[in-house]
C-alpha cells in the first residue's frame, strides 16, 4: 500500500482544532494568544537509534515524543495549547502510522494540546515536534532563577529509563516484572505539566531532566550564577534501582538521561507550599540538596562524605 | 575537532534576542506577540538528498532552509519574528557549521526574524525549522479566500529550480552562464517576504509555491471551493528556461516545484493595487489566469487551446 504525503497528512493527521486560529492545511497556523500571555516554544529533535530504539512500539514513540516536550513548557510553567510535527518516514506503513498517531494524540488530548502543522517526507526516521503553551507574563519559571539558600527538589523518581537502557545493552539484568516497569519509564514518561503550572510563584528556577541530574542541575547553576551540595542518597528511585549496587543507582540517578522530571529551586519558607502543590498534581517531590552562593556542584552521602562526581552529563555528540 | 551539542549551540547558534522575551539557552523560548496580532507558524523539514543536494555549499542550504519558512509567512501575509531550528548533523564540523550559519543569520537578519531555540543532535543531515510571524487578528491570506472571477496572479518566475534539478540529473544541459542562475534559484530562492504582507487586504488568496504550480494551486482550489482556468504561455519564466523546447518550458512552469513564488487571486477591481504593491517591494507579478465557478483546473496556450496536464505536484512519498 502506497500513501501520497497529503492522503497521509490527511488520514492521521488532519484533525479539527478549537484553541487555534487556524489548524492543518495552510500555509500557516495561525495562534491567537490570551491577552496578558507569553508564548513558550520548544522544539525537540528525535533521531532513530539515538532517542529512540527500532524496536519501540509507534503508540509509545508518538507518546514520548510528545511527552518530551510537553515537559518542557512544564519546567516553564506554561500551559499546553498546540504543536507542530514534522514527520521523515523511511515508507508509509499505515499500521506504524496508526499506532504512532495513537499514542501521539492520547497525550495531546489529555493535555488539551492541539496539532496545528508541520510536515512530512520520506527519509530516515527522524521526528520533530514544536510545542507551544501559554503562560501568564513574567511569571514563567527559569534556569536563571535560582538562589543561595533554596531547597533543591525533584519530581517523581530518578534512573529508571537509564537502567531500562543498560538492560537493552545488555551491561545489566533485572527480574521481568521491574524490566516491564523500566522499561515503560523509559518508552512512556509522565511529562509533569500540572505540576509545573502549580509551581509558578512558588519555586525561584527549573529545569526539566533530559541529559542527566547533574547535567541540567548545572545549567541551572550557570545561568544562575551559583553552585549546589546534592544529597546522593536522598535521590528519589525505585525499588528496582534499589536493588542494584550503589554505583549503579548512582550512575543511573545523577548522570540516567531521559527522566522527563522537573528539578527546581524554592526558598525555605515554601516548603509546605511545594508540598501542597505536589500534593494537588498527585506527584511527589523530594528536597534532595541545596543551593549554594559557592560556584560549582558537591555531591555527598549519607554520612557527608564527598562523592567523586565521575558523571557527565548525556551528551548527542559525544556518547556514542 | 570534536565539539560537545552545548558547545556547539554557544559557538555557532547563541545570539542575544531583542523582539522576543526569552531566546536560546532555557527550556523554552518566550514570544511577547503584540496586543491585536495573531502568530503565524509553519515547520519544514529538509533531508539531505531528498530536499536538497548533497553538493550544496552550507550557507546556501543555510539561507534555503530558512528561506522556505519565510515563504509560508509571506503567503500569509505575516511578519518574521522568531524561528527554531534542529539540526541533526552527521558530525560536528566547524567549517560546515560556519558556513551554514552565515547563509542562515544573513537572511534571518535581513527580515529581523530571531533564532530563539531548537535542536542539535547527531545524526543523519536534518533540518527542521519552526518560523513566528505576526498579523493582525483576521487578515492572515488563506488558501481558502479565492473567489469566481477573481484574477490569478504569480510573482517573480517559474520553473528555474526544477531546470536546475535537471541539468544536475543530467536530462537537460544549458549554457554555462544560464546554469549558475537557475543554480542560484533552486540553492538560493528568495521569500517574498515584503509583497506577501503589502498583499494584505487587496488578495483574496495566496499559497507559496513549493510542489509546483498545478499541485499548490490545487491546494487553493479545493479549500476555496472553486476552478481556475490557467494560461499556460503566460507563465513568467527566464530566458533561459525560454531557450529550451516548449514541452520542458511547461513542465518547468507548471510542476517545477521550489520556485517559492506567490500564488494569490484578487479581485479584477485590485489590478492596479495589485502593481502599486508589487512595484513598493520591486517584485514582477504577472496575471496568469482566473478563478473560475466551475470546479477543476483547466489550462490553455495563447490559442486557447487546452493542453493535458500530464502534470503532477511533487509529492515526497512518491516520487523518488
Amino acid at each position: 500500500m502506497s500513501l501520497g504525503e497529503f492522503e497521509l497528512i490527511e488520514r492521521y493527521f488532519s484533525r479539527p482544532v478549537s484553541r487555534a486560529a487556524l489548524g492543518v492545511g495552510d500555509d500557516c497556523a495561525l495562534l491567537a494568544p490570551r491577552p496578558g500571555m507569553q508564548l513558550a516554544v520548544s522544539s525537540d529533535l528525535l533521531v532513530e537509534g539515538r532517542h529512540f530504539l527500532s524496536t519501540v512500539a509507534p503508540d509509545r514513540l508518538g507518546h514520548k515524543a510528545l511527552a518530551v516536550n510537553l515537559s518542557d513548557l512544564a519546567a516553564c510553567g506554561a500551559e499546553p495549547l498546540a504543536f507542530t510535527l514534522s514527520l521523515s518516514l523511511p515508507r508509509a506503513d499505515p499500521e506504524w502510522l496508526e499506532g504512532f498517531a495513537a499514542g501521539l494524540f492520547a497525550l495531546a488530548d489529555a493535555h488539551g494540546c492541539e496539532l496545528v502543522g508541520g510536515d512530512t517526507t520520506r527519509g530516515p526516521l527522524v521526528l520533530n515536534l514544536t510545542v507551544f503553551g501559554e503562560v501568564p507574563a513574567g511569571q514563567a519559571l527559569l534556569r536563571s532563577g535560582a538562589r543561595a539558600g533554596d531547597d533543591l527538589y525533584v519530581s517523581g523518581t530518578l534512573g529508571d529509563a537509564r537502567l531500562a537502557l543498560e538492560v537493552f545493552r545488555g551491561t545489566l539484568t533485572v527480574p521481568s516484572g521491574d524490566f516491564e516497569r523500566v522499561r515503560t519509564a523509559m518508552e512512556r514518561p509522565t511529562p509533569r505539566v500540572a505540576l509545573g503550572q502549580a509551581l509558578r510563584g512558588i519555586a525561584t528556577g527549573a529545569v526539566d531532566l533530559s541529559d542527566g541530574l547533574v547535567g541540567d542541575l548545572g545549567h541551572v547553576l550557570r545561568r544562575s550564577g551559583v553552585g549546589a551540595t546534592l544529597w546522593a542518597d536522598a535521590l528519589p528511585r525505585s525499588a528496582a534501582l534499589r536493588a542494584l549496587p550503589l554505583r549503579w543507582q548512582h550512575l543511573c540517578t545523577l548522570a540516567g538521561g531521559d527522566d522527563y522530571e522537573l528539578l527546581f529551586s524554592a526558598p525555605a519558607a515554601q516548603r509546605a507550599a511545594v508540598q501542597d502543590a505536589a500534593a494537588r498534581c498527585g506527584v511527589g517531590v523530594t528536597r534532595i540538596g541545596q543551593i549554594d552562593a559557592e560556584p560549582g556542584l558537591r555531591c555527598v552521602d549519607a554520612e557527608g562524605q564527598a562523592l567523586d562526581l565521575q558523571v557527565r552529563a548525556f551528551d548527542h555528540f559525544h556518547s556514542s
